[in-house]
């Protein structure tokens, strides 16, 4: 486990340079980040470099024993580059050219853009492609932050015409691919198209998804860019990889992750506090932890997310809060001994490295509120001396670092869906990550390990596969699924599966459309259901009562002879116009089941059903846990986090285990 | 009664054509409209017409007796036309031109749309204006939907000049009628006027009401360009007409309506259901019907807005709602037995026909989550269930659907007031829509049957006139308003009245200005109240008690001299500022009466007064009658219909009929 | 105390002018202000002047013995300049050139502006610069109303680089200032820096500040444009003055009022009886008053903020309401006697003259539904009818007015600090007005009188002096209060004092930066504390207890050695992370005392704290006051006011004094 923190030596007189490295050292650091906003510090003028004062900082770091990530600089265009060549500046969805002054003012496929890129990029890894000090690269700065995942320019709607020109090689086939014959939509001319924005009612969904894609994978072409100018002039020794944001869904992290060496994240537990409980379900209660540790579902949910976009590399988060952040609401202060929580819930979720965001707190610009391991006025803050709590903790932190991080429970995650629910909710609650969070946070509460993957990653190392929502479908992933069954697995389809093409066009076949022979079913009806407005459930498993609310599907035999032994009845409506059908079925393909839940679940109900799921299917819970304690397992340790302001113990292997408040406790364990 | 459906044939496989018809024939469908959006399949390129299609589709459904009613496809011009024509798209009040990409993307007053509306219509009426399965034409598709009523592009700035030059003749006199001096604004020359958006503070409301009122003739003109294009094509037997959206209200509906042979309308009791309770009184207590089936008061007083609109003619509804739509919050499921009753309750409120929207759920592009008789793979859905359910119905349907509705009480409805209240309600909750529907809520409660209509309707048939705010008078009004009293009629004046000219300047009467003379009273001050201050009122009508909200006038005789015999004070202020005044007024106007009410009423209130005056009027109630349930007439036939999941009971002519939940009753009744 | 009315007229047929007049007089009327909006009555076409109706109104409202005041036209430049020199209209912070049509619609930067205001400023003073009724001139009205206060149009743009190079000189001391190593912004040239509007994340905090700082300089220099044209013209005798917003904060108006003779006020307590209430601490129970009076402590804040931007001058209403508003939600109706209450409350807080706001509610245009002394039909309104009421107070209100209004407390109103905060709030509820309101209020709660001033005003005359947040620091003011104390006066410094730099750049001393000289602590820590979050307190001064919420402080000596007699600590926080620190010190400095406050405090606790601080500085309340009554006082007169709907008592000087429902009460007492 190694601890890092982003330093930004441009920021700071050079005389005291030398004094904070020591303070790095001496706090148990090893890694640090820089140079990432530094582009205008580089090159001051078109093609004039100014390196020393960043071969200065390297090797002033290099002296007290600290690697160097460098990252890339191109989140932040230089004044002289954007007028220069305007049309770096990125176009809003309202039709606004934006403004230079902020960050991330730039689209992704300007021509300029991609060419200075290219060169400073080059001049970068021609200087410090072989520093023994430098020992890996982020490209960029959290790609689509502030909402640019997407950009209405002309020029990208040039590139999204070539981009659809390359994806249906005939305008015909187009047509046919988005439904325009709605609307007399019908284009003759690829010239005809624009991007999908300042439309009178809403665009075609088809239209937006593609969009959607093209915009992604313009970032995935764009860091391809980089990455190869990279890889043409670094060392082998040197990684390359990006920052992700928990949680931030505008781009497909899956392709992002691809080609890097790893993956890494920011992670600002109290960052979006406010906003991020819509993962819970409407009207529900909200959990209260310790009120600045943030949610540690919600984290460990970020956590998660990321260990999975590189299922074979353990994750670093490349940004750790460590104090309190500038951009939301309240934010609120930090206490002693949050900081460490962090850190260890970091590891318990599988990070190999922690870089703290950032070292002292700004004196000048846009987040001179955020916090740093030092104060304002270099005076050691809650983080530094949190560190220095944790240098107790740092020998078992090693052994543990070494271990994987195994689940036997997956969740799969695909990004055409979740946008394509994005577009059509159909209802104002239905929330794809939320839907995948309810599952999430219940096997956290069960103490059950998971990942979430997407349909390309390697299945056999699980039993259960849950799927919350395939909306969109194709013929490989319904392969996969039963395959997966087949062999002995368990698979559970969530509500609204197999609705769509992968057009994003409904299926003509009865629902589930493709997924029909993988669970048995015929989806004969749906209600979206209004506030106030459930259909009452009954089931044989523990625990799975109360209301479907939010959507609602009537299923049926698939074979309409109702007697199929293969076939089982989990849960019915009682109540309602579906009350003579199932809600809930299980249907047992090969060695293996396939589930599927006709309705969106609460919180209780996927604990209940998750249950029952995992009893069935050999997996057992880490530990028996209250509410704020989470449990995670990596080798022989399990690793216990309590998030509350109250001791909490835990039951493990039938042990009782007291955890103080926020405070965390390891057990060595038997078995693996 | 006849029923039909809206059909996309362009939409499913020529093979599929036939045994739709079939089906549709089965259900009792003997009309179905199409082509209304087929603009691109018509014509794919400029000048190219592509006929072959759209022939067949008509003939397969003639062959199945199905007539056939054409759509011209203008609310779509084709992506080749905006892209030779980019001048077609419409400028929002944002400055922003909108963009290709969904539906009522055109300037009305666009030099090229005019010329290829033309172009596209008499295309049409050539080929098909004689055609003997045709029986009739639809213009466009709900004009003004999505915000578009009101467009500020450059061209509508021009010709927005010229119309106000047709009608002020002088610069001089548009500035008298605006009151230009205010603020400066004093115009030399017509071209210095702009549309009144992107002021920086409110724009002057005679120049936003002129606007409107221009925005609304546009489409009057806009819409009589094709109405002459066709009726120099078409045969005499086929009719023209167009579909109105109930309750939208940027558009003058009674100009629109006077050239057309009939008027149709949109109804989706669902569609709205979530927006639409703005109906009510801030803070009264929603009403609770079947989830599914919208509130069928507001259904109801969308049928009876269409009624008025051609008081000679029965309506159409054109499209309407037969499962789930897909663009409101929550897009509620629909249960067995909601269609039938909501075609019922057209049939009820004066339709001659009912045409289902859509025939088959949509597999791609922006609707594809709204439901149609047919599921997506083409099973029956719920409303086709229903349809079969109504073949009982349908000879006792026929029997109804001769007779006329007949109403002794009718509304004023004036778009010029209903604007002007818009631009200066003065009070958050001063709604003139709501206003109106307070008292047709009350109306339909007490069992009365009611009309809505223009101030130019023929209004001798009735013996109640109920003008909820008379906010801009007119001699004329003031005087058609005598005539009715003096002619033996009760006339209410709500609220306000007399408040305005017609230009939108506060009269320099006292109030109620032009009204004076005709209930005999002064309105000496008045106030709007915040929430939460109120004054209370004393009557000596039963049930006219509570308090006044909102607003409230004082109220004295016009003479001064309160002596006056023929001045009645029917309820006065019991607390508060006006506790000396008068609240409600009845004045002897020749045979009848006219009533000014100084308050904007809740419904209790409007209930109580409304009955009193109708026992006074000697306008029996149909019938006694539980909330959630909705009694109308036809000729003899008294028809019940019960929205609750409950079974009601009404009391008709002293008998006691049981209706069951969601259900229908019919009772002939005595007298007409 | 002159009374007087805004009249307009040009609005009104000049055969009713004599009769307006003859009104006025008996009204005890004699002063009104004219002509402010009649630019294009002035001069219809360029260069084109009408002077007769002017020379004729100011000679009919002369002849009735009433002085007239001008208003110079510029707030409503007329349509031919706009459509000459579209230039001239503003863009907003969205980029949107904004149209003609309401008013305030110009650039102050506009060269064609400048240009066409010095022409139309000196065409007014030549011709009335020396009439014998003309006493003074009103420049423009209301500057920066309607959001008008920044403009963002290329000519601000240009004139904005200029403003930066004056300022700073160097492109590299701009570069430091600002900070713009931070993301990458420093600039090469000055012509590389925008105004800081459309940007991708916020912008950089030292730029906009420097917006807000040059916009509001372009009005001072804007408004010199006009003071100088006019007194190189006018007669010494007529003075030259403003009209100021009561609480609007986008100007700086400390440098607005230095060049004037005097200051005036627009004051509307209903006009934003909704928005106000923000002044109110989130949560706290809302005061209720009489419905219609508005909120007296807002009023007075208001009166307060006004004598204090020219503290050696009485200030004027020059628009005072007088009925009814029109732009608020609910406009609430107004009733007799409340027009008295607001004259003799703008007299009892210093007001020499007061304006209503307007003589006669206008028939057309924007303000149709505004009340005036006269309804829209001529008849006396309720505030007319309150001036006749009030005849016989005048004497009494004339000895009144000659006295001064005397405070021995006093609070610094620092722009730049207001606005830094406004853009780096931190937490949602932090709010620099509001914060110096609840002192306000407490003061106003507790009968003592209070000034509000820069920091540039003569402090002597005070013996205590509140800073509610000096968040921006200069070494001069950190000096200026260390004078006043160490000269023995009290000096209460707020929470987040000393944190920011004048470039609003974090300071890197310790905590409070430049003031912990003056109160010999340091913060050693601080918290924003989330709805929910609160640290318990603990002090000895009576009343001080309670939760601090929303930001809290730790206070620790500033020696470290804790035994500094001259150090006490007055409350310390007895829960929570800074349990063991002071949340409130007090320092001896010289003779006086300099305190810190390490909390947002709620009102209770302000009370407390103000009270405490009085009472030892020797400061004695001028009554015992209820809640909704308010004292005042006037050389020997003590005036009270009772804004509920109770009678109320106050005790002064021993005696109890009973004051009706809505009414006044003024007392004689001993001392000044």
């Amino acid at each position: 486990m190694k601890l890092g923190v982003c330093y930004y030596p441009e920021h700071w007189p050079q005389e005291r340079w030398l004094q904070d490295a020591e303070l790095m050292r001496q706090a148990g650091l090893s890694l640090v980040r820089i140079a990432e906003f530094a582009w205008v510090v580089m090159e001051p003028r078109e093609g004039q470099f100014t390196w020393d004062w960043l071969d200065q900082a390297i090797e002033v770091l290099a002296a007290e024993g600290l690697q160097v990530i460098l990252g890339t600089p191109t989140a932040s265009p230089p004044p002289w580059l954007c007028r220069s060549h305007p049309d770096i500046l990125p176009v809003d969805a309202q039709g606004r050219r934006l403004r230079f002054g902020s960050r991330r003012h730039y689209c992704p496929n300007s021509r300029s853009y991609r060419q200075h890129t290219e060169r400073i990029v080059t001049a970068m890894a021609s200087r410090y492609g072989n520093h023994p000090a430098v020992v890996g690269w982020q490209i960029d700065n959290e790609f689509g932050c502030h909402g640019t995942a997407r950009c209405y320019c002309e020029t990208c709607a040039r590139v999204f015409r070539l981009w659809l020109e390359a994806k249906y090689e005939t305008i015909n086939d187009l047509n046919e691919a988005w439904g325009t014959v709605f609307w007399s939509q019908t284009y003759g001319d690829w010239n005809e198209i624009d991007p999908p924005n300042l439309t009178i009612a809403e665009p075609n969904p088809s239209h937006v998804l593609d969009y959607y894609r093209f915009s992604s994978d313009t970032y995935v072409t764009y860091q391809q860019l980089q990455l190869s100018t990279l890889e043409s002039l670094i060392s082998e020794r040197q990684f390359v990889t990006t920052n992700f944001m928990s949680q931030f869904t505008d781009l497909d992290y899956h392709d992002l992750a691809k080609p890097l060496d790893f993956v890494t994240m920011s992670s600002y537990p109290t960052g979006h506090a406010e906003s991020r409980h819509s993962l819970y379900m409407p009207q529900s209660v909200r959990p209260v932890y310790a009120y600045d540790v943030g949610d540690p579902y919600i984290t460990g949910f970020g956590h998660t997310l990321m260990r999975g976009y590189k299922p074979n590399r353990p994750f670093w988060v490349m940004e750790q809060q460590c104090g309190n952040v500038n951009w939301s609401m309240y934010n609120t202060g930090v206490r002693p001994g949050t900081v460490r929580l962090w850190t260890w819930h970091a590891l318990a979720s599988g990070a190999e490295a922690v870089l703290y965001f950032r070292w002292r707190a700004g004196l000048y610009a846009q987040e001179q509120f955020h916090s740093g391991l030092l104060r304002h006025d270099a005076s050691l803050a809650v983080g530094y001396v949190d560190l220095e709590a944790m240098k107790a903790d740092r020998p078992l932190m090693s052994e543990i670092s070494s271990t994987p991080y195994e689940a036997q429970i997956a969740f799969l995650l695909d990004y055409d869906a979740l946008w394509a629910t994005q577009l059509q909710p159909h209802h104002r609650d239905f929330d794809y990550i939320r839907c995948l969070f309810v599952y999430y946070r219940a096997l956290q509460r069960l103490g059950l390990p998971v990942d979430i993957l997407s349909e390309d990653a390697d299945l056999s190392p699980y039993k259960i596969l849950i799927v919350p929502t395939a909306f969109l479908t194709t013929e490989q992933l319904a392969a996969s699924l039963k395959a997966f069954a087949e062999a002995g697995g368990t698979v559970l389809l969530g509500v609204r599966s197999g609705f769509k093409t992968s057009n994003n066009q409904f299926t003509d076949h009865p629902l589930p459309g493709l997924f029909r022979d993988l669970v048995g079913i015929t989806v004969s009806d749906w209600h979206s259901l209004p506030p106030g407005v459930s259909y009452d459930l009954n089931s044989s498993i523990p625990g799975l009562v109360g209301p479907a609310t939010i959507w609602a599907e009537a299923l049926n035999p698939a074979d309409s002879q109702s007697g199929d032994p293969d076939l089982q009845m989990l849960a019915n409506y009682s109540s309602g116009p579906f009350s003579s059908h199932a809600a809930l079925t299980q249907y047992k393909v090969g060695a293996g089941l396939a589930l599927y839940l006709g309705w969106y679940p609460n919180s209780p109900q996927a604990e209940a059903l998750l249950a029952h799921l995992a009893t069935h299917a050999g997996v057992l819970p880490l530990a028996d846990l209250p509410d704020g304690l989470i449990a995670s397992r990596r080798g022989h340790h399990l690793i216990l986090l309590n998030f509350t302001e109250e001791p909490l113990t835990a039951t493990v292997q039938g042990r009782t285990v007291l955890i103080g408040p926020r405070d965390v406790e390891v057990v060595k364990t038997q078995g693996s």
